[in-house]
């Protein structure tokens, strides 16, 4: 759809230059060093040619389409110069300029009229206040960077532009192949999701790469997101994870960044890969885009040093990845040719002085091994070590198997030329074992999730919408946006929710006589919509049996409650079993500014409060979601029968997980809500306090 | 000590070869082109001169004194050759050989032997099977290295002769000073322990970096690196941290390797710094070596882009630095010259047109105000960034303040010149923020050890060990190596630990009568040795009250515990008060076969089993480690007071674990104990049960 950003069959250049000082220089000169095969039009109304091309006054001037226009001038005449793009028929803008949102009240005025205007004419736009796109295939550098990158597979998104000139700088000395890239500054129009929807269908692009300080609309990240992850991987680094990396991301770009916490969900969610760091973005890039997917966790390796090939396996397993074991027809072919003091098990050592030959006869044993998913191979430059050689050994095995291969290439000055050949060829080269084991270790959960997650479904169940509909209307006329145990379980309830009996008691006879009608161990709960902290106002008594302990209870209740509180509302007290046995955990509902509503789950108690153990997924989720997010808590354990314990019902969660989701996403005005505790139990679960929060207005 | 390894006066070099195939070639050649300035023997019976020097047959034909022989012909041969060293009057001995103990039973002999024609003779070896010995101060390369590094103050002991070639080779090529790389191999006599107190003591070190797999003394190790981390940072990094990762290092050089959490804790009470990867390794050395300690813990930052400040600060926030808060004065001078649309707070965004006088400008007003405690100058090659004067700013500023200052010049090609001035002038860059950050924060971490952790007592108190000494006696006298409650009870109550009174009833009327003169809510447990899981056994009853219920409960116990194991001892029936208020915790101790005695704490229950919530030391610790173990622990904040809790003692917990220590450092004969429960009140503690466990062969 934005293919006029990238193969434009004319580009004009607003603000063209002849000062070599002057982005409007740089960027002309850079479209025609790019090789740029398109016709240019650079427009100044100061001249006459510039860089030997015609210079036109303005773009109504120019005689032909023009199907892109690169923007540079100061921000307060862009606005009319794109009016005039706009009868000129132009496509796509790129502003270039700065002087828009990031400014503050002024710019951001500024930045409106330019979207209205791009509206009208049905333009698309990007930028403001950004570095420009550069496509190695088409050939067009329409930005102000320093040099065009090598041509490759890899595309980059970036909402930093200086983030961006750093990456650009580092693909050309690396020569790490990139396809395009986007810088997209402050997204008036074109946005993250629109570019890796476009680039989801780039045939030139294998990777995805997003740097990204806030996000436009999380629930069409995710969409898109998934859409995406499952025809080419998509790594994202995010500037912003903690409170002050937040107010530092507001500070100078002005974006809504929501948490990090919501974000991390909806990364999971769709399939995206996050990386931690920028470095761990170029690491996992390459393993991406030169190598095929890793098929299942085992990773054999083939080293000649022993040191290196421990911190290796130390990783393999910190990780959850696992070390191959070699059929014994490996480890026969390996003893054959190696010497006695080799290890023929994984990792094969095959000794500081193994040459060429040696490592490529080990490294053929270890990859055509069906029990092989991957293979890393690690060189220290020792005294008769053939570098140059064993890399090319390694490329000749790559091109016969289609099982990734990664290097490690350790030291400075004596490695180079043999890294260079494995780049040339695309082997991923890492200069310390842990970081290509962690490459790996992302390929093999892209994978996972490609296999399973993404296929995911949203379960309906077959709920009673309308009269939970009918209730949430009513709660809307009389302005209670808050309610608690009662009417909670009853909307529950309606969804399927297994949710506790429970008896209103208006007056201590009604407390009696069901007492005395229903035999059971009781508890007593204050209800009143004037008081949350039920135990503090000493609304709370366990463990009623009899009739007279009831009534007498009922009384302390309510004379406690009045104490506390004098002028609230008391409806009563409740009468509940009591439920002795199970698990309790938390399902809980809250909103994220930027993805909308995020569900929680985890343990009751302590392990919520202080350990935060706990799992978030955007709503509305699958069932895999749900199923991951129960796995996903560290105590899980406890639920899945610890010790002597019991195992609980966890398709029970499951299934409650499901409800609210769907709960939540047809009545989006919930704001907040908590099942706390919901008892899980061996068969099935049961919701016992409940608490909505809705936002009428 | 070993200084003769270092500077020896004249070597010679067994084994020297005219074969420049040959590592014996190799090595003599490296000693000639090192420089060095003492006298060389090449030892070689058929050769008379070798690279121009003169050869002698043998070494007894050397007509001067040795100081230091490098010995590289098979390994059959070398006990010979090292015995007629030990006749000449050879202080040192680098064996260069393998074929020893890393290659099986005869192997092992060898190497017994040579150790004790070392001892005989009172030389000191270090090898075989290694690299050798580089010192770049005093122009000695004894090893079979590629080249000699650059000469500075960082030096490198290595178990691995690999990871050895592949760091000196990366210390060429990034020009990165070494002092002395010592390759220790198979440490049959020079250790990782005799090295670092050697580096400790030497003028031209001030950094030691350590790759290591196992340890040769646990408890040396801690001594040691006390009194040499106090003097200057030892860096280390483990292979073998994983069990596969144990198994790898135990198949390649036989090196018994404890358990990764002993050497954990080993690190952490010596004050040593543990770099999880040999990445990390080497940003540490950069920043110990070149930059003067951080002081405090905040960090200024001074970028001219957005996107990498922000993951500078999510590190800082997430590690646990702090971003500093300017000075008014600071931030007034910051605003009288930066564009408006700078951020003059921290981090400092100078803007993406900054040249180098606006970053002198920033850098000075930020380094020097009294809130900054190190500073971090973030550079992205942008179209009008003055790389290299932007660098030599920070040379300047660097010279002139005693603060730590970091780069982060991000990019490839365009920045590589601007690196090469920071490196010159000693200036770490990091090509990614969040490296750099981690580095600062090992150095603060440095810093408040040496502050307070090393500077931790040894607490004795007074306790009755002529008391325990008797009753261990008798236990080993008698065979008895496990002991329970009574018994274990009484150990602890003569090391001053608080412990539960314990009535032990021998029959039913002993019971019934005790409880009638001693009201009160009891506990009963059987007593017998022979039954350790005694509520399997039915031999616990809670909430024992009357004498009656008493009496029948002894009986139950009696009967249930026969019934359980008919042939088990049994001595009747402990009567405890139960202790209702109070959190359990516990004290345990185990003992690892390279670092001796370990001890834990943790709370009790799931904390333990299911989070491993657990901290460790090894035995002695001393004030501060005890108080480090209870802070150290997730949940904590449980004992101080989490919610409407109330606030435990936590210094009786300290108190009672130097207490364990003490006893298990009085009698080593202790295997294994724990405390579990011990209950901690708001004042006080008190220990509930108890076992020991003894090692009397």
């Amino acid at each position: 759809m934005l293919e006029y950003f990238f193969k434009p069959k004319s580009v004009c250049l607003i603000g063209a230059s002849k000062n070599p000082e002057k982005l409007g220089f740089k960027i002309l000169k850079n479209i025609i060093d790019g090789k740029y095969n398109g016709k240019i039009f650079p427009v100044n109304p100061n001249a006459d040619t510039i860089l030997n091309l015609r210079c036109y006054k303005n773009i109504s001037e120019i005689p032909d389409l023009v199907d892109l226009a690169v923007i540079v001038i100061p921000s307060d005449y862009v606005c009319d110069v794109a009016e005039e793009c706009g009868k000129k028929g132009v496509k796509g803008l790129i502003v270039i300029s700065a002087g828009f949102k990031e400014t503050g009240e002024e710019g951001k005025k500024k930045e409106e009229r330019l979207k209205e205007i791009v509206q009208k004419y049905k333009m698309r736009l990007i930028g403001p206040n950004c570095l420009g796109v550069i496509d190695t295939k088409n050939k067009l550098n329409a930005s102000f960077a320093f040099e065009m990158p090598p041509e490759g597979e890899i595309s980059f998104i970036t909402q930093s532009g200086a983030l961006g000139t750093a990456i650009l700088d580092w693909s050309i000395k690396e020569n790490i192949g990139l396809s395009k890239f986007i810088s997209f500054g402050n997204k008036a129009d074109v946005n993250e999701i629109d570019l890796i929807e476009e680039l989801g269908n780039d045939p030139n692009t294998n990777v995805i790469l997003l740097y990204i300080e806030g996000v436009s609309d999380g629930k069409k990240l995710i969409d898109i997101g998934k859409k995406v992850s499952i025809k080419k991987p998509i790594i994202v680094v995010k500037g912003g994870k903690t409170e002050k990396g937040i107010k530092t991301v507001s500070s100078h770009t002005g974006s809504l960044s929501g948490s990090d916490i919501a974000f991390d969900a909806a990364v999971e969610q769709s399939g995206m890969i996050r990386a931690k760091t920028v470095e761990e973005l170029f690491d996992l890039s390459l393993i991406f885009s030169y190598q095929p997917i890793l098929k299942g966790e085992n990773i054999g390796i083939v080293t000649n040093a022993g040191g290196p090939s421990v911190m290796a396996v130390d990783m393999i397993e910190e990780i959850g990845l696992k070390l191959a074991e070699f059929s014994p027809q490996t480890i026969e072919k390996l003893k054959s040719f190696l010497p006695s003091a080799s290890n023929v098990y994984n990792p094969v050592d095959i000794l500081g002085d193994a040459k060429a030959d040696r490592y490529e006869k080990a490294i053929e044993c270890v990859i055509s091994d069906e029990n092989v998913d991957g293979i890393m191979i690690i060189l220290t430059p020792q005294i008769t070590t053939q570098i140059e050689e064993v890399a090319e050994s390694i490329v000749r095995k790559s091109k016969q198997y289609d099982k990734p291969i990664i290097t490690c290439f350790m030291g400075g000055k004596r490695v180079e030329q043999g890294i260079k050949i494995l780049k040339e060829n695309k082997i991923p080269n890492y200069f310390f074992p842990e970081r290509g084991i962690t490459s790996f270790k992302a390929m093999s959960d892209y994978r996972k999730g490609i296999e399973k997650k993404l296929r995911g479904k949203i379960i309906k169940f077959k709920v009673e919408v309308e009269k939970v509909k009918e209730k949430i209307e009513y709660l809307r006329e009389q302005k209670i946006e808050i309610i608690g145990d009662i009417e909670g379980r009853e909307i529950l309830s309606l969804y399927g929710i297994n949710v506790i009996n429970s008896f209103l008691a208006k007056n201590q006879d009604e407390c009696e006589k069901f007492l005395k009608e229903n035999k059971g161990i009781y508890v007593m709960k204050l209800v009143s919509p004037d008081i949350i902290h039920k135990t503090e106002a000493g609304g709370i008594r366990l463990n009623i049996t009899e009739a007279e302990e009831g009534k007498k209870a009922f009384l302390e209740i309510i004379n406690s409650a009045k104490k506390y509180k004098p002028d609230a509302e008391i409806k009563g007290v409740q009468i509940q079993p009591m439920i002795k046995e199970g698990i309790e955990v938390i399902i809980g509902v809250s909103k994220d500014i930027q993805f909308g509503h995020l569900i929680m789950f985890g343990l009751g108690g302590i392990y919520v409060e202080l350990l935060k153990d706990v799992s978030f997924r955007i709503i509305p989720i699958t069932d895999i979601d749900a199923e991951n997010m129960i796995n996903e808590i560290k105590t899980v354990k406890i639920l899945k029968g610890f010790r002597n314990m019991p195992k609980m019902d966890i398709n029970s969660i499951k299934e409650t997980l499901l409800k609210v989701s769907q709960l939540v996403s047809d009545f989006p005005i919930i704001k907040e809500m908590d099942i706390n505790p919901l008892i899980v139990r061996e068969k099935g679960c049961i919701a016992i306090d409940v608490r909505f929060g809705f936002e009428f207005n």
